[in-house]
């Protein structure tokens, strides 16, 4: 298996929003399908705050990538049709620089010196490779999933007229205290986590603990009770899957899920990197560019047609706030379809309910010229 | 102020449902109101994991109690009317025997050596109380809150015709995975402490940092995403309210209010009983009494007449629970009234919702004869 990512090496310095600056900073993308010679079908896809740029299989890495179903020739993101690129955001330790990377001015990794993140230098990170590294001027599509999708608003509202169409997926305008809450006590788990060691753990080291407890509450606001309803009800594990005789060990199926999604993400990504996109989640807030107001905020994004998908059962970006950026857009004059999902996976249903995701994105995409 | 605990010697040994027996155990409890000569306006009240039996203030503690505006002369509770009793549940450590508590055969704290404890041995426990200490053999209402509703299921159940009325108040007929979780990642937060040390933790090492998480945990599934937004927003906190220059210190004012929580419910509440309450909510199941089917469970059930309520914002007691309960109850012969709340406060409602609780429970006990 080869390394798909490719490269962009970012303005040196690259000034973050919140103070600070980067030197020598990059940010990992890939590509699939080919840019046309006017360079107008190219779609962006900004992720969600774990994903690789890697959504895909390519002929570097054949591997499934985190949003495989959807993008190849005929499927929903077209590849015979579009260009379509991946980025990795900056501060995410899939390939781009993040608190893991080595400072230049130190030869030792940031950890805790790496700069405020905010979503905004995530998007001005993306705009640049694909400006400046991809000669893509104008975007024939902005594609955000989750934190990705106010990552997507933030490019819009930073870099007027790079967006011809957008796909807002499972997202929000801003954080409400409920998500803020969630993140705040993950962020908790790993801090005092004594093998945090205020950021500066290494490979013997490392907060185990506290990233399972993260990951865990994750996957419990990421799914929706109802879907669990069905699918683990109240099923045991056979005695020898249980560990040990205590009776706070695990002993239902739902334990067990968690416990395999905790094993797989572990030592999978940098606690401190998480900390810090898990904060630039809470900042994030249209209302900022409308003088404190979300819909003020959403009225300075023009687009020419909007794609607004959210989910009745998804408990961290509930629905109405789906609607809200909807009815943002339209009222900016974009022509906005606005498709309300009962699908029961909760806030991941875009990476499950592929069925459905794959008929909104796909038909809205076979309509843009 | 004084102690209005009372406490009742239980049968000795007293045999727990999962295994194991206690010797010279005990549960607490508190009164108000007068016991009629006939014995026949008594209502009891079983509580949620953490309150104690101080549901109000009387005489010997005048402190306000965890239900207070319910309780007393007038009241939905109306105490000139009714003798009420709650007890604190067999493994709280509120008074009543837990893991806290000295094992007679060591003269040690049991700790993990106390027996599983299951909802069953809580409502055994207070059986007990009600009949053997104060006598009555028949309750006029018995209610249950929360995982105290569990334990009236579980009272009803086991003791037949015991019961003449039943409310039944944000609760469930069994757990649900997304309850399973929740409570599991809450004992991993203590387990995982490594002050916690296997329980034998004492007053110095104390798992502190497993019980905020546990506590923060509960918080925000007990309230709701909605009452959040009017409540809190995205308001942030004073700057010297404000935790040190880092940026995952407490920032936004929905962080420091789960604080405040966790610090006021800290070295309050004894973790191993805590873990032992969680897991007894985990394992109760009305379908064990209905040949594995709940309604079936519920059909055994005897009552003239039952208030079920429940709040739609409740994502850890969802309002179908409740429903099911209202169904069950009623296919069982009972007269019911099933009130659905909006409450925009979630789980807890009960706890703060006084206007609309107390004009359910004191229009459903004003009727009662």
């Amino acid at each position: 298996m080869g390394d798909a990512r490719r490269y962009h090496p970012l303005s040196s310095p690259f000034r973050m929003k919140r103070g600070g600056e980067l030197h020598g900073a990059r940010v990992a993308y890939e590509t699939w399908g080919t840019l046309a010679p006017a360079r107008d079908n190219a779609i962006l896809i900004l992720t969600g705050l774990s994903p690789s740029a890697h959504a895909a299989a390519n002929a570097e890495d054949p591997t499934p990538g985190w949003w495989e179903a959807m993008i190849g020739p005929g499927r929903a993101f077209d590849t015979d049709r579009f260009f379509v690129v991946c980025v990795n955001s900056l501060g995410s330790d899939k390939g781009s620089t993040c608190a893991a990377s080595i400072d230049p001015a130190t030869g030792t990794p940031y950890r805790l010196t790496f700069p405020e993140l905010s979503l905004e230098d995530v998007a001005n990170a993306a705009y640049e490779a694909v400006t400046d590294g991809l000669g893509i001027m104008r975007l024939a599509c902005l594609v955000g999933c989750s934190m990705g999708g106010m990552s997507a608003l933030a490019y819009m509202l930073l870099h007027p007229g790079s967006v011809r169409t957008h796909i807002s997926v499972d997202t929000a305008p801003q954080a409400q205290p409920f998500a803020i809450a969630i993140r705040s006590l993950q962020r908790e788990a790993i801090r005092l986590d004594p093998h945090w060691h205020g950021g500066q753990y290494d490979g013997d080291e490392w907060p185990e603990h506290g990233m399972s407890i993260a990951r865990k509450l994750g996957v419990i606001t990421y799914r929706s009770a109802m879907e669990w309803n069905g699918r683990f009800a109240r099923i045991r594990l056979d005695s020898d899957e249980r560990d040990g005789s205590s009776p706070f060990g695990f002993e239902f199926q739902v334990e067990s899920y968690l416990e395999g999604h905790a094993r797989r993400f572990n030592r999978q990504f940098d606690p401190n990197s998480y900390l810090y996109l898990s904060r630039a989640s809470d900042w994030f807030d249209v209302a900022e560019y409308g003088d404190g107001d979300v819909m003020r905020g959403l009225a300075r994004i023009h687009v020419d047609e909007a794609l607004v998908i959210g989910v009745s059962t998804d408990i961290l970006f509930p629905l109405e706030q789906q609607e809200t950026i909807a009815k943002g857009l339209g009222a900016a004059g974009a022509r906005v379809d606005f498709v309300a999902l009962d699908s029961p996976q909760g806030h991941d249903a875009f990476l499950v309910d592929i069925e459905n995701y794959s008929r909104a994105i796909g038909g809205f995409l076979g309509k843009i010229r």
